[in-house]
């Protein structure tokens, strides 16, 4: 059975909007939990400016134009006077964190900037987190969006979910990342994160379970051209992990 | 009413031992929830070779001598072979937090390493934050714990609870943190938070709550001596910039 994922928090700092909100060019929509939101959490009023984006597109500037409360109905116009971002430069590979943790990995690396998030089984990772909702897209896309509504972006994450790691790491993962620097997280590395990418290009990272990747997952990654480096001395959670490497290599390209 | 704390989930790689349960230099009897943790969780068995550490003290090696399943008792035969770690260099100042938030927060910047946490009011913060019981030592103590288990480390951070914001930076503050680098994280600043940060000494950084900051706090602790930084062009929440700020400040010493 799967589970019914957590309640996401929605931040300030940006509204997306969805091609059903937005029922003109220069009009949206926004009813139920969306409208509720805006009404009850962010106490929107007629008049509000508001920042807003259109997912993977342009983002603009909004004002408040109606707000029913007994309905649940707030409409915006709005302009999109700004270019589409472009897409965070770094790609994720995570071995399958438990789902609690993972919901709030989405977004906390979604604020920070991620293209790409491969999720993937690994040998210490318990089976039954697949069965989780949040592989779904419909389980998923509310972290993100929250992740991008928080950081002021419009580019929304591709997630690939492996149940399998031996046949994603042969085939499909060099395809998947194309090219860059590929890291793995690895405590006996001696080279430091930052110090192992360049700063220019793509990068990605893999983040193993708690217990850490087995020899042999570090090998297959190896020769799919994964460089095992180091977040530091101190051994972390894959929670804490998931934002440092994210934090070291957007400082590396500072 | 003070709220209960959420329960900790406590990691694999050291076991902090109290002055209690240490019955003799040698030997240390865990009860209760400890040893139902170390017997149900870790599944420990006689022969078990453990990582051991004393609060503030010395780290070593231990071995499971006794497993009684019925009484939740373990016993551990240990060896205090391994220095005392250094006090993390980096302390922190944090705007209270939502308590939820804040016991995440804990265990995040004790696994990082920090060596005094500071928590104080702002504008922005919402004053029944500091009704939660996670501001008694009996309530942040097991997330500092965790983090120190997580990070095998035995330094416990320091942590200072100042409900008004303008006395601490007015009178307090100063000798709190004592010589060393200070930085405010604040979205304006162009200056990153690393490269503000000679890498050399202590360094603090102060994070303020969701919405920021206002510019009075900001001046305030620009007059005790905190210079702004940015922690990155995104718009991060609470918990990931303490992560975050942390993470750059390990890597300008690396």
């Amino acid at each position: 059975m799967a589970q019914t994922p957590a309640p996401v928090e929605r931040p300030l700092n940006l509204v997306l909007l969805t091609r059903v909100e937005r029922y003109t060019d220069e009009r949206a929509r926004l009813q139920g939990s969306r409208a509720a939101h805006l009404i009850d959490v962010m106490g929107c009023e007629v008049g509000r400016i508001l920042r807003v984006g259109v997912v993977d597109g342009p983002m603009g500037e909004g004002r408040v134009v109606l707000v029913d409360r007994h309905q649940r109905i707030v409409e915006i116009e709005y302009q999109l006077n700004q270019p589409t971002p472009e897409r965070p430069r770094f790609d994720l590979l995570l071995a399958m964190p438990r789902p609690k943790v993972l919901a709030r990995i989405l977004e906390h690396v979604t604020t920070l900037g991620v293209g790409q998030i491969v999720l993937t089984r690994s040998w210490r990772v318990d089976k039954s987190y697949f069965q989780t909702a949040l592989l779904d897209p419909e389980g998923h896309t509310p972290h993100l969006w929250a992740g991008l509504e928080q950081a002021c972006d419009t580019r929304l994450p591709t997630v690939h979910v492996f149940p399998r790691f031996k046949p994603l790491v042969e085939d499909d993962l060099d395809e998947i990342l194309g090219p860059g620097t590929r890291l793995v997280a690895h405590p006996s590395a001696t080279t430091r994160a930052a110090s192992a990418f360049t700063g220019t290009g793509r990068a990605a990272i893999a983040i193993g379970p708690e217990r850490g990747w087995t020899d042999y997952e570090v090998d297959a990654l190896g020769a799919c051209g994964f460089t095992p480096v180091s977040l530091g001395p101190r051994i972390l959670r894959v929670e804490t992990a998931c934002t440092v490497a994210l934090a070291q290599l957007a400082f590396a390209t500072a």
